[in-house]
């Protein structure tokens, strides 16, 4: 029986290995604003988005060496983005994951330049990665290209965009889930799909593995979503019930919370049809996608 | 004798029309945050940086085509950091060349986005340009690599949160210099040197190059604050003597107006030295870095 709470953990300890290294010793300004960029990376996230990309590396039959570049890069833009959001003029939110946000941890001219270090910093490492590591530089400039249109004004930003100007605005079904594809799906996909390719996956393998990852980008808000109307708020890290209390609105407010759940659940059980060729090597996959519906924060 | 005038406004017009294509009828979301965007890019810029990478292609015996996307990519670059800069928590400004700063024209949280989007959208253009203009990958890495590292938290995004941090400090003429460095010099420096990197500089030419934008980045920056003792308003559009009104340290506040105008000059010459081996086809960098210094905006 696969073991994903060990998986996810040698993953995570890997990847935060990686994580420090970006800035050990090589910093000739060890200033506020690397601090801050390091204290929002380090306050505990999953890495959800980088176990992704070595899972998807593994299950086409790469390794977690051969992408961790791109699972870097994929984490530094995700914690850009939560810095941002979180900014007084965005979601204004103190608490992220338990502790201060970058904002108030620091201040608010501190915070925006962190997110933007952050976000150029993803671009050094995959460029940096794509002189050094070897192989084939154009497949380094295809995952670049793919990373930055779904951050970008086409993906994420967008995303967030629309999430601000939606707010306390009726919308359908189809729109919200639009907007949760741009605002988190894009990455999410990205990061499975740029795993499978520096993997070194056929085209099939490629397209296989980008569809599984849209299937659980969605599935991902959703659960998020869920969790926030009946998570326990000392293991999610933020009151439970914020989004009823800020009328945002969410697939729970709109078709239901039990809809919500079958509808989660249909969309992992989409991905995980897409894995039925990995055999094995697709488990961790697998595992992971259950565990996006199934995890308690 | 060389036309600066004439030069300026053809390649200006080139880079301005490659701008504009960015967005023209491919954007899906034709969406406030675009419109932020063009609002901000077309706002009237001078086009410094594109125009030095087009006249470093050119000195190298290169093309503007050639060089093309790293031009826009680096105006995307820097239009993202006035936006980011003019915001309430950082230098709080209204106006920009005479209109509204991004956030007075939209809001603060479309503005932050605004770049964000610009910011992402460089690397975008960088990497689809590597995929597409045909010759080494690899060399599109590597301009990259280097506009990253000039804007990111070792370069630019470091320069403007050291600006932020000695607001009304003591600073010596070093520490000024290196922070202004940081803050502008990177990315000048880095226009040029990319310019001559695409259009095929041998690579003692692209030290040259790179070194004489350096030089003109620190000219730059000092004759930007000379005209904000001098200029005139309706010329820079802003008020003449706003660093002095908020105690900005300066090249002329710490040693003086003249000692700063004849250190601008020094630098200018230092700049037109490495043009030396380049013989005619040097006469528009030549001519941009005495613009640089005799210019009244």
């Amino acid at each position: 029986m696969f073991d994903l709470k060990a998986y996810l953990k040698s993953r995570q300890r890997e990847t935060n290995a990686a994580l420090e290294r970006l800035w050990d010793g090589t910093e000739p300004f060890p200033t506020p604003l690397i601090q801050a960029m390091r204290y929002s990376l380090e306050a505990g996230g999953k890495r959800l988005r980088p176990i992704l990309c070595i899972a998807a590396s593994e299950a086409v039959g790469g390794s977690g060496t051969d992408v961790m570049p791109a699972a870097c890069a994929l984490e530094l833009i995700h914690t850009y983005s939560l810095i941002h959001d979180d900014l007084p003029a965005m979601d204004d939110d103190d608490l992220r994951r338990g502790k201060p946000t970058c904002h108030k941890a620091f201040d608010e001219a501190t915070a925006i330049l962190a997110g933007d270090g952050l976000l150029t910093a993803a671009f050094e490492v995959l460029a940096s990665a794509g002189q050094t590591q070897g192989g084939d530089p154009s497949k380094w400039l295809e995952v670049l290209y793919l990373i930055a249109r779904a951050a970008g004004c086409a993906g994420m930003v967008q995303g967030q965009m629309m999430d601000l100007s939606v707010e306390g605005k009726a919308i359908t079904l189809e729109e919200l889930e639009t907007l949760q594809q741009l605002k988190t799906g894009t990455l999410i996909e990205v990061s499975v799909k740029t795993g499978a390719l520096l993997g070194g996956g056929t085209p099939q393998e490629v397209t296989a593995l980008a569809a599984y990852g849209q299937h659980i980008g969605l599935a991902f808000q959703l659960a998020d979503d869920i969790l926030n109307v009946e998570g326990k708020p000392e293991i999610i890290g933020k009151p439970v019930g914020s989004d009823q209390i800020h009328q945002k609105i969410t697939g729970p407010s709109l078709i239901g919370l039990e809809q919500a759940k079958a509808r989660a659940i249909a969309l992992v059980d989409s991905a995980l049809e897409e894995l039925t060729v990995f055999d094995m090597r697709g488990e961790p996959l697998a595992a992971l996608a259950r565990y996006i519906i199934e995890r308690t924060k």
